[in-house]
């Protein structure tokens, strides 16, 4: 795949070390297209030529039930132990309110304990610690591909752990098979071809349900899988982070923790958090459950790492106690409405005949989308993604989750109104699916026009003739100024390096800033050149 | 020194990688003693026999003001933004907040800029993503000792990165000297010492107020010390944490963002935050201002694993807003309440005749305590350390902060009502300073008699005989059991590790089990029967 590369064009920056430059370097491209989105959101009054977030995995359909809970008076408490240091674990009273929260929400057989557990700021935060704390740099943990990308992320950039993919494919392989099917034979497979190339092999990585498949594991495959773990002395890291992310009723999901037992209980390691479930992914909160004290006493050590608020703590655990709510309310909406956004997605995805994988979980949908490639290549993949940029949605292609196939895409449909507007994209312009971008290159950094779609379209609100309005500098834009467009390898960061280095080593300033200042939106132009004098520094 | 020496005869824990096991291992006094302070807290009604904290630098005078403001209805707000991922170098409006509020703290001659500006879940992260990203694994950053030795793991923890100790002398070494005095002369032997021992020296760090000394270095010292740094294209990372914790109103500090102009400005990394200042040291803010661009862009990679939650965020820009709370509330009762406590320990020292740093600044005096070392060794300072803890009172010793002579210890003064009982501790009971506390051992693990001084006495509620009551285990108590008690240089961890290899290497459980259940508190064989069961998983 193309992710974790460098661009061996750009020059090093003298100010950071080789470690320094490889993490500004490191490919993420959920990240850059969540910059990208951050720096122009959409919004339908104030920015409608803003970025349509299709691509980030959050939860936007519940608003509302969050701020009635979250703006009641118990929320506002202070007391002097939340304002001083604390374990480094967590507040006792948070760890107690989570292992109740959990023994009820995963059925466990018994009441799991606030000693097991580990509350940070987030679950990357608990990856790069297990990581840190079971591996020694460059040895490595397995992981069935596609999966959430930002895991190479959260166990390599302080750690230096790398993920072994065991890919899946994409293509049923024979009837008891479905496609991108996780089997303990592939993780066998995959277990030993890292033992051949002499790599040590701490641990797997399960996500469950899956992202970005949207899959639900059974309950005997999860058993399977720390089987299969436990004959191998390998850790089991289960991110159950959409554990209560399912919309269909009958559906059961079964959490490791509500097994009788675990195969190996001192090596499972189970993840969750407020992100996703409790769609607060800006609240930070990720939780480790794990019968393992030495790894939560290594935690402790990290943990001034990870530190959450106090008054956050409390919080969290006032919202966690509220049972009532959490079940009458907030569950039961949450599921009626990603229910609704769900079917409306994929109806639409059915009308254009994109294939689909069918799950009543998760916040997004694993579409096929190879049919628009004009090629089976990663390069054409990114070229599309890089499309769907240009027009203001942002998507995520599956080479940001190490898919082995190219052309499949991860399409968010939990949001309140921006999902309306995918259905329409598709179905009144799939034309420019299988334009080639490089055209536009030629139009310059600031005079990439846009497509009647870049206008969105709310159906409260929809005009005959939308009119060109000011875009921003976008990865893509970036590509014709300084790298080759044929090169998508590079990351926003190196692209911003080979730009900086164009320009040191040229009199392309001088040649190039005039020429822009002749008849341009002043806006564009103030953003351009704060770019070029930051570039040029 | 003793610090980061690791406990050979304790056995690898097998879950654990070998970094696992060093971070387990990983010495830090200050965190132990506030982890034995942690569990058993002393209060004046509900745990009158636990642990006096005048060990961690938190400020405690101020909790009623806080309280007052962090409970006034604009902190209760919440919007979708905020429960949303967002820039990892802190939302814009809370950059906008810090820039506005440290030009006018700092009195920057030019308004401070929200983009150069990071705000982190405290200052530990911002030492971690720094050497990160301008030290390579092994690189080492000089650092004058005594320092906050916190920031020895701060950079060695995640990223590797040694600190090369620049040893200040404790007497002061001619007229124009003072004791622990820095100057460039030192910072240059210590540059060229490293250079000769083959390291690659990145960084220098500089602490302003100190930390542990509590002093304030002047504009021209720290223009120096910035030159030093420029000379030999050294990156300086300036802590000023206890910036606005100078509490005689006459005495000015001097940050470096007051200065015209920096001598070089891309190295230059200052670090604040709301720990120590405003006393909130459980909310996790931390903040760097660096015009360094590419710092900034590395440090948004790392940022996922430091974020703050987005309605924290929200408060912090409210209280640093809030200029008139800040400048006619909050600053000035503090400084009145920081000078009475101060003056009450200093005139308590000054009758028992202990020396220390005089200075108007940070929350902690330096003190000289060689007098009550039988010998100058650090094995003797840290029987001084222990002899306090198990006394029940938390003072910090030198060697936690790599001081290079023995015998000096950090006392916290800014406490409500403990800090009384400092000088009726030292005044009525000294002898015991010189008590050889292996003595002790003899008594066994539940045992360990309690001196008078043991029973807290406060002045409204004293009495004159106070009662025995049960003690709580303590680090040197485990040390009596699985180590050499003249072996002062194990863990807490190390030290439960070797316990755990006793017990699984021999019948010692067996042994020593039914032993204790006689006629001893049935608190403290619960509290000891747990952690044997533990020790013997």
């Amino acid at each position: 795949t193309l992710l974790g590369e460098k661009c061996f064009a750009c020059p090093i920056i003298v100010y950071l070390s080789k470690r320094g430059n490889s993490i500004l370097q490191y490919r993420n491209i959920l990240l850059e297209g969540f910059i990208l989105y951050n720096g122009n959101k959409y919004h339908i009054t104030d920015n409608p030529d803003g970025v349509i977030n299709m691509g980030t995995s959050e939860n936007k359909l519940c608003y509302d039930l969050l701020h009635k809970r979250l703006t009641k008076p118990d929320m506002l408490h202070v007391e002097p132990s939340l304002l001083q240091y604390t374990d480094w674990r967590g507040h006792p009273f948070l760890r107690e309110e989570v292992a109740k929260f959990l023994t009820h929400a995963c059925r466990s057989p018994r009441p799991l304990k606030a000693d097991n557990l580990v509350v940070m700021n987030g679950c990357s935060s608990l990856f790069s610690c297990i990581a840190a704390a079971i591996c020694d740099p460059k040895d490595v943990v397995l992981i069935p591909t596609p999966f959430y990308g930002a895991i190479a992320e959260d166990v390599g950039l302080y750690s230096d752990v790398k993920l072994f993919h065991v890919p899946l494919e994409c293509e049923a392989e024979g009837k008891d098979s479905r496609p991108f099917h996780l089997t303990v034979e592939k993780l066998e497979e995959g277990l030993q071809r890292a033992k051949q190339e002499g790599l040590t092999v701490r641990a797997v990585i399960l996500i469950n349900p899956h992202n970005p498949l949207a899959e639900i594991y059974t309950q005997k495959e999860m058993l399977d899988f720390l089987q299969f773990a436990k004959r191998n002395e390998l850790h089991a890291i289960v991110d159950e982070l959409y554990m209560l992310t399912i919309f269909v009723e009958s559906v059961m999901f079964y959490s490791v923790l509500s097994f009788d037992s675990l195969p190996d209980p001192q090596r499972t390691h189970v993840l969750w958090g407020l992100s996703k479930d409790f769609a607060m992914s800006g609240f930070r909160i990720g939780t480790l459950y794990t019968e393992n004290q030495d790894i939560v006493d290594a935690l402790v050590h990290l943990g001034c790492f990870h530190g959450v608020p106090g008054t956050a703590q409390h919080q969290v655990a006032q919202l966690l106690k509220d049972r009532d709510w959490i079940n009458e309310e907030f569950l039961p909406e949450n599921r009626r409405r990603l229910k609704a956004a769900h079917s409306y997605v994929t109806r639409e995805l059915l009308t254009m005949g994109i294939d689909y994988i069918d799950s009543p979980a998760a916040l997004y949908l694993w579409t096929d989308m190879r049919k628009y490639l004009r090629e089976p290549s990663f390069e054409e993949e990114f070229r599309l993604w890089r499309n769907f940029t240009r027009h203001k949605v942002l998507i995520s292609c599956g080479q940001a989750f190490s898919c082995s196939t190219p052309g499949y895409f991860r399409i968010v449909f939990s949001d309140q109104q921006q999902y309306l507007r995918l259905g329409q994209l598709f179905l009144q312009n799939t034309q420019y699916l299988k334009q080639d971008d490089t055209n536009s290159d030629n139009a310059g950094i600031v005079r990439a026009t846009l497509s009647p779609l870049s206008k969105p379209v709310d159906p409260l609100t929809q005009r005959d003739a939308p009119v060109p309005a000011p875009v921003s500098l976008a990865a893509e834009d970036l590509v014709s100024v300084g790298c080759q467009a044929s090169n998508p390898a590079e990351s926003l960061g190196s692209l911003i390096g080979t730009l900086r280095h164009q320009i040191n080593s040229s009199d392309w300033l001088e040649k190039n800033t005039p020429q822009l200042s002749a008849g341009e939106d002043p806006e564009i132009l103030d953003v351009f050149k704060a770019l070029l004098q930051r570039a040029a520094k």
